[in-house]
Formats: structure tokens, sequence, C-alpha cells
């Protein structure tokens, strides 16, 4: 089996990555190729239509072009031999999601559609459904829909639903044309499985990750009545039954073989067994080799991802949403964000017109606290706890005498505030975090973001060696759904235990107790602050 | 007389200008010289000692060096013979104030006192006395002073009696060995007409402008009591009688005539009447022909004075100041301000790491609200309505779509947005505005900002086309300040009208009203905004 490696593809929200990891946890190969297309935010590919401001779509053929890119080149890297891949697991932005025709085609690349912005791929951070998202609130809420206390009693702006909705109401004509409406991970699993006129309906994979933290859906009563669609508009109480068909498996079960098709587009053999697919953060948690509860995993990137299991299920006003078995088997898997980290930064940096270094250099020197300038981190709403997409970003405390490093720093800051938050939030619920493992591209990369979340929490951080937990995770998800036979593993415990075992060792950031004091009284105007802005 | 002119001295924040006016009105010659030293913010000039953040001085070298440079440009420039200057006036930023020894040589330019940050005059901006200020309006509350409601109830950070106490709190003995506290357009005044160990102390110029509006004096009642300095600090019990020696004089009026010395220094002859000095903004009101009660003249510059004459007096919360004859002879004199304005904006575009086209280009772009973020104009405190130097700036409504335009437009808005407020807080009290006329330097420089202020206000606004409105103001106070055997003018209303005939028209740029319906709600916004901020 010394040969042997499972492939994971890992999809973000700029490029996908494809990894192969032996079954012994090495990572043997890996590549990255950025989607043509991008975020698609500015114009329409097809049209060069400018786009409302609040749009973000993705170009489905990147997905498949990009991913032929990368798992071409981390095939050649590590020198394996196609025949010797025993599995594939995908990993996706979530909720990022089409309409499809009953062959898998999506709407946009068919002619009669590439025209109708509604026709395509919703991003996760799409955030044109804000009106949609108020009524399915007000909706749930009047009619006391009893999923609703899992998602801390509010459905998000990002999720399946108001993206839906939101076509239905701007272009029924799409809503109507759309056969299918599928998440872009299940979609992508399809495709690899087969996707054609002839491949039967009934069994379109989808995950019961992406529907039960993004689509409400729940193993014990599936997704929200008949009645409550209704109630929505009647044009879509049938939605369930008539555009949702598929198969719901977990995350690391086997839903089909890769097809001749998509064999070829890749660089593979047909018949290698795939995975049902999970959510890209979600993926994080088996991917840093977190295979018991307690342990938050954060996920950290263009917006960040906290997952945590717990053997508890408790109702929590403002989580994004606890599914049993929804990270991993036998746990309920509690899903928490912040949904702009990186993409901030980043957005800072542009609109300061300079570079990270200068803005780190001079961050340092402003010091705890930043001078008194006081930042709130909702540049692309707020997540957890608040659930509102709606909600702005904001500095105060600003002065002549203050430089970008101290409102910069404000931002690094104010990340932590309201990463603290959501811990307050859990763990005055008696949900138990007895560690934090920080993984995704930022905590490598900024070694001062990091020292302060250790500092604002109080808790030591310890930041996970590779920059690819996901992509490792979606790799152990392919491993488990080869058959044991191939593997060894019996289960996804093993699974995870035995391909993280090479994973070199945790760097611990510590708190400092003094700056842990100093921040005390700052994270309480922020919580003020916030009050103040909502 | 056809030849015939006055000399105006305007000491600006950066540079002091010299303005020949003829008494037909004509600029006959003008010239800037920037201070040597600048605005002194981050370090001593004399030991290279960092200052604390919130202090602002001054060399009070540069202000007879500049002097002497622009004056003898000007005079050159208007090839006019100085036998032909028939007096000088001097306007000055305020509350920009020294220690000096009885002889007038200044503290900071005595070796002993070099090297001691709090030897040195502090420009009006310095925000160095945040406690004393405090104390200052606790203890005049306390003792229900009768002054306080004359300047809305609330004394300013950046007046007189707060950087008095603020240097004998902090160190004593620079308190002690100063001979005299005086305003540094006094000062100017008291070099011009001979400051020497032989000056009589009990003529030392001071004029009734600064005064009234920056150290609590009234024509009927004086100063605040030895009872109230007593409760301030004993030490400072006597502060009138024994270290602010002088005669008061209200602006126009001669206080004696140039000595040998100073006429050698600035290239002049010696004997030139010279009047009492003004504040810099308020001689913006002659400066532009206002003769007449009801016109708001606004001075726009790195910070704001906006002034009016009134024939009613009545007692404004969070207005600077009311002074019967402060301005203007026979009229009340009302001084509203807004504190940081050019010097935002300069900060802005340095923190944003761009240009001013580029800006103003963009914020065009952004249309009106600026896509929703708000900004709150309090970057150095805010001056009317609220006194309160403490405050700081804001922005709000920030989103990752946004770009450096739209920030720089919330700005430009929140500016208006706060001359808005001042023109409500002086309304509502039945204080007739019939005229708007703006001068300075920011008026021609930014179109966008003006219409903006028209449209947020509703009101017209006359754009002065002298940039040198201050500087006119305080050459009429020279031409004043002459015998009217020279001048022909029996009155400074007379000396304001002929001096201003030859002014060119103004420019007149008019609300579009449905951009003033559109910022009504956004201006509730701003208000609502400052309100949670405070």
């Amino acid at each position: 089996m010394a040969n042997k490696a499972a492939l994971g593809l890992d999809f973000g929200t700029e490029s996908v990555r494809a990894i192969l990891v032996d079954l012994q946890g090495n990572e043997v190969g890996v590549a990255t190729a950025n989607y043509k297309h991008g975020q698609i935010t500015e114009s329409l590919p097809t049209t060069g239509e400018k786009l409302p401001h609040n749009f973000a779509l993705q170009h489905p053929q990147d997905w498949i072009d990009q991913t032929a890119e990368a798992v071409k080149k981390a095939v050649s890297i590590a020198g394996i031999n196609p025949a010797d891949i025993v599995g594939i697991g995908v990993d996706f932005t979530s909720c990022t999601m089409l309409p499809t025709k009953a062959d898998g085609t999506p709407l946009c690349l068919i002619n009669d559609y590439a025209s109708n912005i509604f026709a395509w791929p919703k991003l996760w951070k799409h955030h044109g459904a804000i009106t949609q998202t108020e009524r399915i609130n007000r909706v749930a809420i009047e009619r006391n829909e009893p999923w609703l206390s899992r998602y801390g009693n509010i459905v998000g702006l990002e999720w399946f639903f108001p993206k839906v909705l939101e076509t239905l109401e701007c272009d029924s004509d799409i809503y109507n044309a759309a056969d299918v409406w599928i998440e872009a991970g299940d979609w992508f699993v399809w495709q690899l499985v087969g996707a054609s006129s002839s491949f039967n309906k009934k069994h379109i994979p989808r995950s019961t990750c992406q529907a039960g933290y993004k689509a409400l859906w729940n193993s014990h009563s599936g997704y929200p009545s008949t009645d409550f669609f209704k109630a929505l508009d009647p044009r879509m109480a049938n939605i369930v039954t008539d555009k949702m068909p598929g198969k719901l498996k977990p995350p690391g079960e086997k839903v089909g073989e890769l097809s001749e098709r998509m064999a070829k587009t890749l660089g593979l053999v047909p018949g290698i067994p795939v995975s049902s697919a999970i959510i890209d953060a979600h993926a994080g948690v088996p991917g840093v080799g977190a295979a018991d509860p307690g342990i938050l995993v954060m996920v950290m990137g263009t917006s960040s991802c906290h997952m945590l299991n717990s053997t508890n299920e408790v109702d929590i006003p403002g989580i994004a949403g606890v599914v049993e078995g929804g990270i991993l088997p036998g746990y309920f898997g509690y899903e928490t964000g912040q949904a702009a980290v990186g993409d901030a930064f980043a957005w800072l940096r542009s609109t300061l017109n300079t570079d990270f270094d200068k803005l780190t250099l001079l961050a340092e020197q402003a010091g705890i606290g930043s001078d008194g300038v006081l930042c709130m981190d909702w540049f692309n709403g707020c997540r957890t706890p608040l659930m509102d997409g709606s909600l702005t970003g904001a500095f105060k405390g600003l002065a002549l005498h203050h430089n970008p490093g101290h409102i910069f720093r404000s931002l690094l800051e104010s990340s932590a505030f309201g990463f603290n938050w959501i811990l307050d939030c859990l763990t005055s619920r008696d949900i138990a975090i007895n560690r934090l493992i920080a993984t995704g591209g930022l905590p490598h990369h900024n070694p001062l973001l990091m020292q302060i979340y250790a500092d604002v929490s109080g808790k030591s951080i310890e930041v996970h060696p590779s920059t690819q937990g996901p992509a490792v995770g979606a790799a152990m998800l392919g491993a488990n759904a080869a058959p044991s036979s191939v593997t060894g593993f019996k289960n996804m415990q093993e699974t995870i235990t035995a391909m993280s075992a090479q994973q070199p060792p945790l760097t611990r950031i510590n708190p400092i107790p003094d700056n842990h004091k100093q921040y005390q009284p700052i994270y309480k105007d922020y919580r003020a602050f916030a009050n103040s802005l909502r």
C-alpha cells in the first residue's frame, strides 16, 4: 500500500487546490489553479453587464478546467500512477449553488440563459437576497418552524433557500427553467460520477453537511415542509420534490465512481470511488487531525469558519448551525463563522494603497488598543453571532495623528474581538472547548494577527503547519470512500488518525497575560460599539 | 491719495501673508512666506525631544523672520514707496498664545527655558489641556459663573486659560518665570510698536476680539474674578493683575506706531499707525466686505470659522462666543467653528496614500450619501456646537465594495452636515441669516465641497473671489488706524465699504433641490451618529 494515495479537491473562492495524500499521511503532491474568471463581482463574462454591488458569482467551467489543471500538476509532482489513487474527496465553499438542467448542465452555459445574471452560480458571499432572507426569517418565526432553533433562530443571507427565493422573485423564468437546484460541491461530485441525460435523478449526490448547515435539512425531519415553502411563495411549494432530487449521504461515504468522461478530463483512470462532498471549512476538522470533540478548528482565510464537535446538542442564539454528524460521525457539529477576515485585510490594504509589510510594521508600533481606534469588522456583514449580512463595518476614535497602522491594527483587533464573541457564545452554553487549532492561509502569514487572537481570548492557539487543512481533509474523505480492503481503515476516525500521523508539530501561540488584561476593557468597548451599530 | 495703501499681516497655521490694499480696495501687492519650522507637532526644534501627540507649538522667531520676508516681497511687487503705507493691521490664529518676559522676549528664546516644551507658544490647535478644560468647566458650573452662558456654557479646550492652567500644573517653573501671558496676535502688535524693557507694561496691546472670544473677557465685567481663578488653583488667583498687563482696544483702533527697530526689520519706515489685532477668521468679515448684520462669513481653511453679526444678543448652547463689538462696532459678533476641515481632508488624503484629483473624481462618482458610508468629522474634536476637543472622528456603513472615493466623499458630506448643525443652532434662536459668504483657501479649490455644502444646507453660498479675505480685513483695520485726514474714512463701516468696492463679483453656488431633499434623511442619520459617539 506504500504507493497508494487519496486525492482531495479543495474549491476555494479564488482557486481550486488538488492534493495527493498517501495512506500514511504524507502530502506527496499538491497544486493550485486560479479560476480563470475569479470571483465575478463587477460584470457578467458573457455580456459585460454591470452587476449589482451585492452580487458575487462564479463560472462553472472554471471548476472543471482549473481542476483538470491542478490535478494533472499534482499527479505529475507526486509521480504517482493514477491507478494507485484509491479515492477522491471534494470540499467546496458553501453555500455556493446553481440552477441546472436535468442532465447537470448549468443554465448559464446554455445560450438562452447565458446573458441572465440569475442563471449563474451564486458564490457563498453573494448578498443579493437581503429582502428574501428577511421574509424567510419572518415567516419561519410566525409559523414557529421547529428547525429554526438549530440555527440560532436566524436563517443566514448566504444560505441556500434565500438564494433560490431571490431568483424566483427577480426572474421566475430562470427558476422555472431550472430542473435542479444544487450546491456547487454536490454538483461537482455529480459531474465526477457521471452527470448525463441517462443519470438517474434520484441518485444525484447531495451531502448531509451542505444540506444540514445551509439548506435547513435534518436527519430526522428532512427539509422544511411544503407548507412553509408555500407560505414563502406558492410557486415554491414543491421545490424539494420538484427541483431538489437526489440522495443524501454524509461526507466520507461513497456516492459513486469516477466516470470515463471525467477520468479523461482530469487525466485519471475511471472507477475511482468518490466521496460525498463537504463544506470547505468543515473539511478542515479532519484535515488537521481533529478526530475528537472539544477541539475548535479555526479555518481562517478570506472569511473564517470555526468548527467544533461536541457531545452536547444545545440551541445557541446566533450560531450558524448544529448538525448531528455534520462534520464527524457520532458528534454534534457546530459551525460558526466570521464573514470578512482576509477579505477585509485585503480591502483595507488596497484602500490605504500600501503593502502588508508596511502596515504590519506600523500596526506593531501602534500597540494594544490602536491608540483608541476601534473597528467593527462587519465589512461583509456579521455571520456569528448576529447572522445579518446587511450589517456594515466601521471605525471610531480616529484623530489627525493616527496613521494607517493604527487603522490596520484596529481591524486585526476587531477580528479577534469578533472571534472572542463567538467563544463567549459557545462557552456560555456549556460547550466544552479544550483546544484551539488554527489552519488556512492567514495564520501562517500573520504572526501579529495570531498573537492578538491569543491575547484577546486569553487562550493558547495551535497553528497547524499545513496551509492545506481542508484539502487534506477532503483527501481523507476520499480514502474513506475506498474499500477498507484497500486502505485498511475501518471507519472515518481510523482514517483521520492514520492519515494525520505524519503531520509536523503544531506551533503554539500563548497569550501574554498583561496584554490579555489590557484587552478586556477594549473588548467591552467593542461589544458596546457593536450594539450602537445595530 | 491714489498711491496710498494699508498693510495687512495675516498669520495662519503654516505661513504668514502680507498684503497691500490701496484705499480704493485694489490689492496692489501680496506675498506669503511659510514658517521655517511650520507647525511643531513632532519634536522640539532645540532638543529633538518627542512631543506628546496632542501638542502643537510654533516658533516665535518664524513670526518675525517670515513676516519680514513676506512684507519685503509684497512691497516690491506693489512697487510702493513705504512712506505711502498709511497703517498696519494684524490678524492671527487664535488662541495661539505664549509666555514672555516683561520686555516681550518669549521664554522659549531664552537659554534657560528653550529645552522646556511648556515654554513654547501653543498653537490654537494644541490639545494638551484636556483635564484642565474639564476642571475649568466644572468649577465654572459649580460657581454659576455669570460669563459662562455667553460661551454656550462651555469653555473650549483651545482657549487661553486652559492653556495657561496646563502650564501651571505641568511645569510651575515656566508659569512663574512668565511675566506676561499673551495672545500671539497681541504679542506681534507689541513687537511692532516697540516691545522693550522701557515699554510701559500698562500699554501692552491687547485686542478685545481675542480677549472676548478666547479669554472670557467682556466689555462690562472684564475678565473672570480672582475668586474664580483661586478656585481653579490658588497660585493662579491674581493672574490677570500679575501676568496679563496691558490695554484692551477693539480691532481697527490705533494702539501705537511702528518702532525704529521693527521698521528696519520689515523694510518699512517708522511711525506708521498700527491697529489692535483681530483673530484671523474674524478679519474675514470685513475682508469680504460684510459690513452689515445677518451675513454669515465662512472662513474655510485647515479649520473653519463661521462668523455672524447680529442685532440680537442671545445665549446659544455650544456657540463658541458672542462678544459685543467683537467683530464690528455696534453689533453682537457670533463666532462658531469646525475644528478640522482642510486638515481632515489632508489627513485622509495622506492616509489613503493618493491625491486629491483621484479622490475628487471617485467622490463625484460615489454620489449623494456615499453609498451608505457615513463619517463623523471630529478628527480634531468638535468645536461648535459641542465644544469638546476630546471627541474623535469615525466612519460607518463601510463594506468591501467601497473605494477611497466613498470614504472621501463621506468626509466632505460630514463637514457639510457639521456646518448645517451650526446653522440649525443659530436659526433656532432667531438669529437672522440672510446671506452666506465663503472665503479662505478651501472654497476655491473644492467646487464639489461647496456644492455639497449648498445641497445639504439648502442655501445659496456666495464664494468670495479673494482667497485673502482675512488679510484684506487686516489691511482695512490698518487703514482705520490711520487718521481720517489721511484716508478720508470716518469709521470702520466707511473703511470696509470703500476698501471692498473693487472686489470682483462673488460666485454663487445654488443648492440643487432634489439633492437637498436626498440629504435630509442622511443629515438626520449624521445627528443620530453624533449622539451615539458622545
